[in-house]
């Protein structure tokens, strides 16, 4: 599937627990040009990765994205994009785009660990456009029911 | 510190759920040739990877150490050897080597990520002798909780 004529850049608005049928979920937020919000439910390890870097914060001991990012660049490789492409049975699909050499290579990988990654390393974070159209929410509808400031 | 002259070789015994004072956490469980067991506590997700590459398990969507197995083997390069090989604070650090072209070159990374990368290429998982020495456990006087078969 070759969707890049239909992606769109987002910015990520942070990660917030927000409430799934009774539970308290984290989900890392989307948001477009406009300030429309897509949520999308992650892990919490990739959570806490999320908002660390969002924060700008050094742990004592790299964390898994960290890693990864170090060993990219001592590999003389560069995160070219990441890009939410696919949707299928409620479930996101994502992939990475190195650039080594001046040639792509991509990875299939989960949004998580995509946006883990570009975050690291200022990577533009691309989706497909009738995704986020789909699955944009109204700002006012959606309880954002706590920062992850409170989430550990 | 250059203490490759004092590490030993490691398998990989499983994750199990150990009690923590009360609390249930998970722990990877290190043995030596002698089935001296030696338990680092980890993450959940991290518990999730190391587990589902002991049980052969495919995910729909590469999980983190995969991706990050995938990229290293597209970029044409080897892990080489992980090792334990400092504790300070009862908080393990370790290494993960690569070899790229037959060059050597070294990430610091946290035990789990470093043993969850090891088995996926079948590298050697080392590990400080004294560390282990210190850390090692009675097999019978530890309570192996529940195997993480259990654990979601």
């Amino acid at each position: 599937m070759n969707s890049d004529t239909n992606l769109m850049e987002v910015t990520i608005k942070g990660v917030f627990m927000v409430n799934i049928l009774g539970r308290s979920v984290p989900a890392v937020m989307l948001e477009d040009e406009e300030g429309s919000l897509m949520p999308i439910h992650i892990g919490n390890s990739e959570a806490l990765s999320i908002n660390s870097v969002l924060r700008n914060e050094t742990m004592p001991r790299p964390m898994t994205h960290d890693l990864i990012v170090t060993m990219l660049e001592r590999l003389g490789t560069r995160v070219e994009s990441v890009f939410i492409d696919e949707k299928i049975d409620n479930i996101y699909y994502a992939r990475l785009r190195l650039n080594k050499n001046g040639s792509s290579v991509e990875f299939d990988a989960r949004p998580s660990d995509c946006i883990a990654i570009a975050l690291r390393q200022n990577a533009p974070i691309l989706i497909n456009r009738d995704i986020f159209t789909d699955d944009s929410i109204n700002k006012e509808s959606f309880q954002l029911s706590k920062s992850v400031d409170d989430f550990e």
